[in-house]
């Protein structure tokens, strides 16, 4: 029964088995020869395109990582073993050979910028008996990939520093956008610990940082025009200056990671927005009585959205997205736009008026009226794009008239359903689907004062059902937690036509904060955002088989977490250290197939 | 309506709101009086038993963090807002005063051992005008008790140490048993990480460290008798010398915290043991078989029991046991004994022979027959008293004839339907309840080439029903994620009759560690522990009302997680920080006895 397993995955074991180094994500086409690893002069000469100074210090960061970690590979492939006799690890070839001495890199175009559709592919060549590692692209952004490739191909052989070779690898992207968000507005996040989930972005060639800056519950952003808004800061510690953030996108910038900064809006603003004036935010201070569901007024505590009937309003926005425009250098801006509750309005006076003086007014009219006033304030800075949550387009309520012209829309509700929706109805969409992506899933509510957990036995033990405590979301109304495993098997494309599915651009995978500050956020966000890096890079599936190659992601995701480690990101452990060394005896399936 | 809830709270404002510090656990009898702070001078005296290193240490410690952290309580209760007027922050008092000038410690007996059943209660005194804050114990460790609570509530109003008064305090804890389990076998823990975790466990009042060091994944621990058992540890540097095992128990002990070694047997049990002789170790090279569940041989990869009918296995587990008991100073051992896989025996031709040399035994003879063999030589040490798992006497197989003389057994099956079990057995007890205290729940499964994961869309979507993938389980079979709610409205003597009741010795809440090492070990353990804490050290309910405080308890424990940050351990946060300047703003229900 064995045997034959074997013999059906009979390309993992010839093709992945065949080298130590397992890059994450998988490049599109990767093709070893069979003579085995050189070794690479820790001194290796590099040719750069000179005067780039992205190029410059993306290889001194990429080649100073491989000289300092001399990276032994911490899990390799290797068929699953068969039971008898017990498992050997696979030998590794030694072969003399001259060495390589330099690395020549080419780029086609020095000055692109770092923009949605940029160039980011790039190839990459060791030629048998080379002492040169070639590298070309078309964009400085396309190299900085192959520098992260090559970092974790070159490797050590506990003597020295190897490569297996020959190799060719032509790689490139298939989707433009792929990301994370991190939310400081529901609790801080420091300026090093984001700058730390940059470093795991850029190792793992995802190149979006979405940043929800604020929220209901802080406002962390030094303003010039406004500078009482951080009056709803956490604390003085506890913000970010312009210089902060002017930092953090160069930083980004300069590892090929544009950040997509998100002031959400007329929604889940109270903090902050407060401060300039009270008047321009509906029930700010009300309960938000989730207990009397028939007149919530937040989906979280603690309430409140602009006044969109407020003419007050507008001119503040203004001010505050220009602000904020003038420090982001991304085309693109996320103006928000999720989970607006009509019930905060009964607490504007303005509103309330304006739908008494047409009773035909509805709370979609509402929210067109928000669009119709603040969209053209926001399309007004040069080259600028939007992103807006789903809800905008397809919730209940939802503005019925919104252009798809220069708009990506976010969807994180409903799955492929929402996303087929979206694409049907024209518009370019971000795949950010909670059953799938959202890391922050799973941890129980944050409520407090919530008696559901006060249950002494399982009340459905008898009939075997799961329920609130028992096997049931247990207060996350996005439950379960999403294991890598289930983020890498999303296929959101599915059902969609060609037509449809090009309106795809990408995916991002949020951590929304209420449990997550420096503390977690590192532990949280890694190295499951790794497996979707690899699904949005390469996809899911063997390009021979076209069957998911989930199981064969496994060695390659639990060495790239000691990776990120030694790289300084604190990753998680995704299981015992064991099973990092014995390459698939931690599966739950001996058929290695299992997953399809 | 809200005002109205609010007469039901009276006992929260008039009490609990009338000072600024909350200490955790709460004491079981504190008494405040209503003149207000006076002044603590930061080079206060202290009178304390002379040539007690426990004490003068325990005192440097705390004293040195109060004057070091000089702290403002992060989160201090209050009523439950009004939304009409909106609140405004608790004013605090101002009052002149001469300020308390030295701190009086007394200790009855100076030399009682930190053993099971050791007397931690202790009184703490600021009577009005007093310059003098008067501890006094009946040991050093409940005095250490006196100096964490005093370490909480001299706390800072910005401009120097103060203390609220008059106050009397009278406390000792409801269990003896009040601890955390880690597991250094799955993934490794290092010293730092592990004193780190024995801090939090003395800020909180726990005082049992149940160190799961080992299990069949690695064999973390240097030995004398048997220095090959180190070649399944990790690596070279995730092993723990003789040393660093002492100076754990020393640096716990200094702190008033027990170390509870376990050493799991004889399920469990591959890693080390193989090395000494691989026939003691039966199905160790054996695939675990879940995917075809009538032959599987554990519970999870990887697979490995000892051989109970070999004879060569006692006298290793004994060089070994004694080895390890050298090292610890408790009197009590846990020697494991939960799991036990039948099938896993198939493999072990000792095993087969016995039970075919008698046809009427059965795997509960096997059991027993450990139970014969291995328990005289574990009892052999001096004072010696034992932990086992429940599986030994209530799981399927089971040893029928278990002594319950210096015996605890820990329940983590069926909540109070165990525990009411062994205690009617005439078993003393562990409460270690899967479905309350399992800290590392919620996060998935680890095992890998799962195919459940791959599910794009809801197939229950219409029923509503909750699913694998979709507010189900998600993997993880202790779902879901037990929040600080979850644990501390545990009630876990529910119907017990009093004489079964007095059986429960106390809890220990285990954070398995497949998906746990340094990275992540603090941030899953705190601080959720610390409910668990109060639970255990005054209970879950307010004594003047026999309600549950769950709700009372958010603040305190807001507050506390910021606490624990401050001296060093890594606990991550339950709210957005917004909730903690906004007492109860984040409860689910405005009625503020909704948890009973």
């Amino acid at each position: 029964m064995h045997v034959n397993s074997l013999v059906a995955v009979g390309w993992l074991a010839s093709a992945a088995a065949a080298v130590a180094v397992n890059p994450l994500p998988a490049p599109r086409s990767i093709t070893w020869g069979s003579s085995g690893p050189i070794s690479v002069n820790d001194a290796v000469f590099v040719n750069l395109p000179e005067n780039n100074s992205v190029l410059a210090q993306g290889w001194q960061r990429a080649w100073s990582k491989v000289v300092e970690l001399q990276w032994v590979p911490k899990a390799t492939e290797a068929p699953i073993a068969t039971y008898e006799p017990f498992p050997t690890g696979t030998a590794s070839k030694s072969k003399r050979d001259s060495g390589i001495r330099s690395v020549s890199v080419k780029v086609s175009d020095l000055g692109a910028d770092l923009q949605e559709d940029v160039d980011e592919s790039y190839t990459l060549d060791v030629k048998e008996g080379s002492s040169t590692i070639e590298i070309s692209a078309e964009t400085v952004w396309g190299a900085l990939h192959a520098f992260t490739t090559l970092q974790q191909i070159v490797i050590s052989n506990g003597n020295g520093l190897i490569i297996e070779q020959p190799v060719h690898i032509e790689d490139a992207p298939i989707y433009a956008w792929r990301g994370i968000m991190i939310d400081t507005g529901r609790n801080f996040i420091s300026v090093p610990k984001i700058k730390e989930q940059i470093d795991g972005l850029a190792l793992s060639k995802l190149n979006v940082l979405h940043w929800h800056l604020d929220d209901s519950q802080s406002w962390p952003i030094q303003m010039d025009s406004f500078p009482e808004m951080t009056k709803d800061a956490f604390s003085a510690a506890e913000q970010f200056s312009h210089d902060d953030i002017i930092e953090i996108v160069e930083y980004a910038r300069l590892r090929g990671v544009r950040v997509l900064p998100e002031v959400d809006m007329p929604g889940h603003s109270a903090s902050g927005w407060q401060q300039v004036d009270p008047s321009i935010v509906a029930c700010g201070h009300s309960w938000w009585s989730n207990d009397d569901y028939a007149v919530h007024t937040a989906v979280e505590p603690n309430p409140g959205q602009l006044d969109i009937l407020n003419n007050k309003t507008y001119p503040i926005v203004e001010k505050v997205y220009n602000e904020l425009s003038s420090l982001f250098r991304d085309n693109y801006f996320h103006v928000g736009g999720d989970e607006l509750q009509p019930n905060c309005y009964n607490f504007s006076s303005n509103v309330m008026n304006w739908l008494r003086a047409d009773p035909s007014r509805t709370f979609n009219d509402v929210t067109q009226y928000w669009v119709d006033h603040a969209f053209p304030i926001f399309k007004k800075v040069e080259n600028r794009k939007l992103v807006v949550w789903e809800d905008v387009i397809i919730n209940d309520p939802h503005a019925p008239n919104v252009s798809t012209e220069g708009l990506l829309v976010q969807s994180w509700n409903n799955g492929i359903a929402n996303i087929a929706k979206l694409a049907t109805l024209g518009y370019d969409v971000l795949v950010s689907s909670s059953d799938f992506m959202y890391l922050d899933c799973g941890y129980g509510g944050f409520v407090s004062n919530d008696p559901r957990y006060d249950v002494q036995s399982n009340p459905d033990l008898a009939s075997g059902l799961v329920n609130f405590n028992y096997g049931g979301n247990g207060g996350s109304w996005c439950a379960p937690y999403k294991t890598w495993q289930r983020i890498y098997d999303y296929d959101f494309t599915t059902n969609l036509t060609d037509a449809q599915a090009k309106h795809i651009k990408g995916a991002i995978a949020p951590l929304w904060s209420e449990q997550v500050d420096d503390s977690c956020v590192s532990t949280k966000l890694w190295p499951r955002a790794a497996a979707l890096a690899e699904l949005v890079w390469s996809g899911n599936k063997d390009p021979k088989t076209g069957l998911k190659r989930t199981t064969d992601l496994t060695q390659r995701i639990l060495n790239f977490r000691e990776y990120l480690l030694a790289n300084g990101v604190q990753a998680s452990p995704l299981m015992s250290k064991y099973c990092l060394s014995h390459p698939h005896a931690c599966d739950l399936y001996y058929n290695q197939t299992a997953v399809v």
